[in-house]
């Protein structure tokens, strides 16, 4: 296992940076990120290289034997950029489309590639800081040279006007294109249409402001592939942040990186472990299953509490993390992260924070050495996420319905009954991994192809619950033809007649089935029954007396749907018995609520399971099997381990012999 | 009875428009309005012209005798002209002051007055799409060729730059003006005047941008009446909506039309049947009591609830619409408005909309056909309403009084009480109807002329009633001369003493009189007496032990005032005995409180009752004399009813003999 | 004492000024405020000179013998001025940087210093109208000019670049400045950093823009100086508005004028009793101890309740002002003030309001002569506040401490129990005073000079009483070295391991010594003692177990410490004990809790003591030693006093024998 932090050399005289990496060695860290922030210091003027501190720094690390995140140092340009260049940055914005970024940033990558590419210290590039909503502030640019790079994203994508118009369903509102010029970002021109936008024009905006910011990125991966194309190439995710597909984006990185999980725009609610193992699943599931890294995760403001780092690094482990740089390394005197948690906080190194950071250095240092490489494994879930769709859920009358939130709320229960389970988009293969269950929180947006994907899945004998609201729009956020969700009508075996959005605050009851008494909130369909039973009822609202859940076999398999935004309870006892009917299990079984469980495989066929215990209170977990405990200092390395008791915030690392052992 | 919706046949394929009228026909549509979003289709490059889809469209239409309403398409300008003129739209903002917008759409509308000024289909032109709150971003434009406008404006109003400086005081803030040049729109200069703009100056902000939008109007009229003087024109408003003076504004239509109900602007909150009946009153107030006709109103996402499409439908039949078209068509397949409620929905035409939609159809068709043309009869009262009185409020610090709040506190709970009253502006006749009883919710506003026009009306045997803060500022937005409410000091028989705003939250008990115990809220007055009694008394709060309620006899009539916003059952209380006292009778006595009632009589005399029954549960209605029931399907023609029992929701439409019958 | 309020002839007929004088000499009045917003009146064009209008104006005042506060009028400059100059008023905000304000507001005061400095009615120049929160919309201007003079002020405060970006640690965000001109104003450039501003910047800005503001100041008090150094100078400042640096600032003039209480910006919440004395309590500390002036004061909205004229103009008259001007003398007709609170307000002179201003005219009249000049005594307390460290606060985690909130959560509990106190900048010599105790609510930024000023103070012999989150940052906003409240450290006896910033409705409890059981919130922190004793102890929460009270003997004094936000009773249980022990002793022992109680002491050693009830209820105070009634009319004025009976509202001026009588 890799561990480490953030080390900002140029933030400190130089004299302390002997002292600093010796505090690293003491600490266990094997693996640093710098350069983030080095830009002015490499380049204080325009063309003028200052390479001796970043030479010096990276010299005091390989003799220490740590490694090296290289930062490419283009996620913050110096003060002479912008001022030079006002149009780098109009509104305050950074723009993405601009000469001038690619043509700064992809000398200074050349210039750092060319120098350092073989620098024995360096282990991994790091391109940029984060993209999206860290990138800038967020806004999408709509200078000139956008607009002028979203006709030709547009003309690259639909090729004619006429499609551009039909996709767009321009006719509705008088806005049909007779020339490409006429084309602007919306939020520019000041017709009606501006007023209430166009739904396709704004998702068509999302994409490419994505694929702007991708562009940056693709830029300077160019000129490290070119140059030093050993060196692997990441950048930071927020978690599950709303404007960087994860999963379209990770295609283009060597390794998976997730950063800070809290404080940074829509990142902020992301703090506590149910909302973190989700971002860990979906982190993973970007990269395809391979291991992945944290970055610079942590609380924006004040320090970890007592425990917490170990357990949130654990829990990066369990959930398929080879490298876990969970902090900055030390709390900068200025700027605006001074009071963010650092593994060497502002009272020193007598603290309890560099305390705990040392211990878990040395606890991660004598971890089993399998363990790094190793595969998650014992996965009997997936849950499907969209970032599209994502994009275009916010142009729905489902205000109630959040794509974060409703992952969550779907994640969180399966998190809970130990079913370890992928975070994956709907292109995915849901057929080989061997998943017993998938669950759709919700696509509203589903291609017809997608659709023929999950009803291939179920027909070959998969389990699928969908939740409501999905495969209303078509991929210019068209409602799909023949009526409400279309495309999944016959695999569900249930017609949506009417679709309601449900105000703030109003809630209708659902009775009957597994979910037993419950209420749904935000959206509630009217649904007739072509196939399918009714396991659950509304019993209000709207759709009284309708469908709530309905099962429906097809094919092999089995497709669940709900009409409505479940309660929490209600929606667990759901999964708990659609689980249960698929043979979706648990990691191991009968472990208390608070305790996640998971499993990972070794190429060898060694077997580890983690447990961790998010609760409380002690948690004590009986195993199925006899085990062998291979994390506390002391054990008794061959003693069996019928049964583990955790601590409030207590790690277990066991290893179960192997299938032939 | 007119019955449709909105059709736009730009939006789908021509080989479907068949289909549609051949549904229209069978739901027993009998008018639509098309063209709205017809501009870019009609004029797809400057000065290039297609008209044969609209030629082909219209042609259909006649063919199966459906009408239209034929829209003049300027609601919504091509991309083309935004993107030749951005100057036409500038800060997204549609500005009705530059040559732009009048050039073209006059040159539009003249094309489409000559092309179809004699199509059999065509009955009405509706002009623009919908003015004010709905009119481009609702902001006003604050151009320099509007702010060049703004001065013409005032110098037509104030003729010399001294009127205008006593007009607005701007003595007080160091704000005379030398020079007309001086003068800016509200928000565009920087003087400290700008953080606390003038109240005068924002008012005529406010009267501006009005006469500016009304300008745009009347330039197509102007087009429309040299061209096509038989075809009669109108214009959407929205219920009840700030920005447009309804009152004003109808003097220049031949039919007032009132649109969508829910969901743009400020008429987001005007969804329930209390908030659609002030409305309703309003549109036929506006057009001096003709038909009026419903135009695409409901919901603004989501399905009509069963039943409401029908009940909406009556209920604007029985304040006086003779057209109802309540919703689009049908629902398209993308733009913002895919979730909105039409009769035709993205479920199709075997779905509970259509099926409500063809039966609302047959029964408007079997109505009888005196009730088209007759007028809304046995109206006993009058509320006052004046919307320059509603933007000089803004300024005021009454912030809790809003006019369209307090109008709905005052009409309610006549509503309520079966008391059919008209909505009418202060310079309206108020002796001539026969009112007996006048409510002035508040005029803040209130000039000399119109205080002297509402003590004509006492003097003459009428009963007033009148809400506190009004008669406060003059037409320019200056506080009165000689005291509080001078111009009510003498027809009240009060002297208000001191105005108290009351802040968010704050309530004040009143006691005594008719209005029993109660409290008000937002405003409270220190009254003296100076001939009226004190009626109700507040018993706290600033006024403590002052009077909150007087009623003076004035003339040969009766003036109220209610010194504060009082709670909507002591309000009830209160107007109830109002009426009682003023002899104000009820439609039909003893009716129950949630069933609404209403008289329409035609011109040979046929008189028709409505009873429509807006609550949960079924109501019993026994009429004071038998009637015939007109509306019921396989009903007894001749059969005299003398009770009437209604589902909730339902609907009677009943005939009372003539006088000499 | 002086009396009056604020005079605008310009905003009236010239025939109604006779009368308004004559009205003021019948309440008593003996100064007012004239010519505030007579800019446009005066200079109606450019060097276009109208003095006639003041001429007559003055004369008038001065034959009735009523003396004059002069405004320079410089406070609203005149339509034309920003017609002819928009670059003054870029984006609608007051720029204080260019050329033109500094013209024309120069050569304006020029001509009235010329004219009037010798005029017999002339006791004051007034500067402005009010600067900071409500001077312009209180945004800060950004235009090139002030951008320009922010990178002068820079270069004057740091003198080079080094300095500054060692000062503003631009090493940690990449924001190295290689030229000056590299430095933008925040918010204008649109690099990372603008998203999350450096604090130190952030900082500055506020310095800056504070200065520039002062600069238009002190460009008008040079003319005033130059052409009539006998008339004194006065500016108005809000209630500890966070704009204007009062103690900074009042260096400058030569009598402090405490402006609008209610509604304007900042001020909008500082209404009540408990916010007026913290505020008069810094009025005063802002002059030095020196008898200061209140100015146009009151509701923004709205009349003044019953007597509360009266209490608050006695409240500043016990907290040592020597002249109340306490409202408009007339309300105007228009204008956004229409609504104010005036001595003649709109509904007269019967009315309730002027006869109590007359009231109060005659009281004060008659009140002893030896009032006037004398100084607040008996102060056994400070309590320190510093802007810059307000400023600072606010680019901190601790969102729940605000330093006006903070102020009065510390001095309430003083005023309630009677001791009476200063509140003074960090850099007041605290030892000469005589202070028992000082108590610093919290100094985010402290620098270590003047930790040293308080340590020096305790070791003298002094208690303090340190509230948590002090001494956290440097004058730069960076974190001190060595650890958290570095410079507070050895004086405290404790140091801080983690503070712990807490979200908005999480409490903490605590429990132990004098504070009994409390609750914190807003900011926790972790301590260890280092010599001071805990007194308190947290007993939940993320310094569960550790010290939330401390109490150090240094040298010999004592210093106690808060390690969070107490509960207002906790705080008030806490002070007490501290007072207790510091021999902080009350005005008066043993009086009711809601009465304020304070001493004035004339330089012949004539002793006053004056008592407000503030609550609901009676009070009745009995006296320590016999004393006079001075104020009562018709009292025996030797007649020995043992106890006053105060109602609800009531006010006791008491003369107490002086040492030697």
């Amino acid at each position: 296992m890799h561990y480490g932090g953030d080390w900002n050399p140029e933030q400190w005289p130089e004299k302390t940076w002997g002292e600093d990496v010796r505090l690293m060695t003491e600490a266990g860290i094997t693996l640093v990120r710098t350069g983030t922030h080095g830009w002015a210091r490499t380049e204080p003027a325009p063309g003028a290289w200052d390479f001796g501190w970043l030479d010096r720094a990276l010299d005091l690390l390989a003799d220490a034997g740590v490694d090296v995140v290289l930062s490419t140092m283009t996620g913050g340009p110096p003060p002479w950029l912008l001022r030079r260049h006002p149009e780098a940055a109009p509104d305050g914005t950074a723009c993405p489309s601009g000469p001038v970024r690619h043509t700064y940033a992809t000398r200074l990558v050349e210039q750092l590639a060319r120098r350092y590419g073989d620098h024995p210290a360096v282990a991994l590039w790091h391109i940029g800081d984060v993209y999206g909503s860290g990138h800038g502030c967020a806004r999408p640019c709509g200078c000139e040279a956008c607009e002028e790079a979203f006709r030709e994203w547009l003309r690259a994508r639909y090729g004619s006007l006429d499609a551009l118009n039909s996709a767009w369903t321009t006719a509705v509102r008088s806005q049909t294109y007779g020339a490409w010029e006429e084309v602007r970002l919306p939020g520019h021109a000041g017709s009606a249409g501006e007023c209430a936008p166009d739904p396709a024009r704004l998702l068509d905006r999302r994409r490419f402001t994505h694929d702007a910011l991708l562009g940056c990125f693709l830029a300077e991966r160019e000129v490290l592939r070119a140059l030093t194309p050993e060196v692997p190439v990441t950048t930071g995710f927020l978690p599950l942040d709303g404007s960087v597909d994860q999963f379209g984006w990770a295609r283009h990185q060597d390794v998976v990186a997730l950063g800070p999980a809290a404080g940074s725009g829509e990142a902020a609610g992301t703090g506590g472990p149910l909302a973190a193992a989700a971002a860990f699943d979906a982190a993973r599931g970007a990269g395809g299953g391979q291991p992945w890294m944290l970055l610079d995760h942590g609380p924006a403001e004040g320090p970890w509490p007592p425990g917490a780092l170990r357990l949130r690094a654990w829990q990066a482990v369990a959930q398929g993390a080879d490298a876990v740089l969970p902090a900055p390394w030390r709390q900068p005197r200025g700027g605006a992260g001074r009071f963010r948690a650092a593994l060497v906080p502002h009272a020193g190194t007598a603290s309890r924070m560099f305390t705990e950071a040392r211990a878990l250095g040395h606890e991660l240092a004598a971890a089993p050495a399998e363990l790094e490489g190793s595969r998650v494994s014992a996965v009997r879930a997936a849950l499907v996420l969209d970032w599209p769709s994502r994009w275009a859920l916010e142009q729905s009358p489902a205000a109630g319905l959040d794509a974060p939130g409703l992952l969550l709320r779907y994640h969180a229960p399966l998190l809970r009954s130990h079913v370890a389970c992928d975070v994956v988009p709907p292109g995915r293969d849901l057929t080989g991994p061997g998943y017993r269950l998938v669950v759709v929180p919700h696509l509203h947006l589903l291609s017809v192809l997608d659709a023929r994907r999950l009803a291939g899945y179920v027909r070959g004998g998969g389990h699928l619950l969908v939740g409501c609201c999905s495969g209303i729009v078509d991929e210019s956020a068209r409602l799909h033809g023949n009526g409400w969700a279309a495309p999944l009508r016959e695999l569900l075996g249930v017609t949506v007649e009417e679709p309601w959005p449900l105000a703030e605050g109003v809630t209708v009851p659902v009775e009957g089935g597994p979910a037993g008494s419950g209420h749904g909130s935000a959206w509630a369909e009217v649904l007739t029954l072509d196939g399918a039973e009714a396991v659950a009822r509304f019993t209000g609202g709207p759709a009284a007396g309708g469908p709530a859940v309905t099962r429906h076999s097809y094919g092999d398999g089995v497709a669940w749907y709900v009409a409505t935004r479940l309660d929490a309870g209600a929606l667990e006892r759901l999964l708990g018995a659609a689980c249960a009917r698929a043979g979706a299990e648990p990691v191991l079984p009968g472990l208390p609520r608070e305790v996640q469980a998971a499993e990972r495989r070794a190429a060898d066929g060694a077997r580890f399971v983690l447990l961790l215990n998010h609760g409380a209170r002690q948690a004590r977990c009986r195993l199925p099997q006899p085990m062998r405990d291979v994390l506390t200092p002391g054990r008794d390395a061959d003693a069996p381990v019928y049964q583990v008791t955790l601590p409030p915030g207590g790690v277990a690392v066991l290893s179960a012999a192997p299938p032939g052992a």
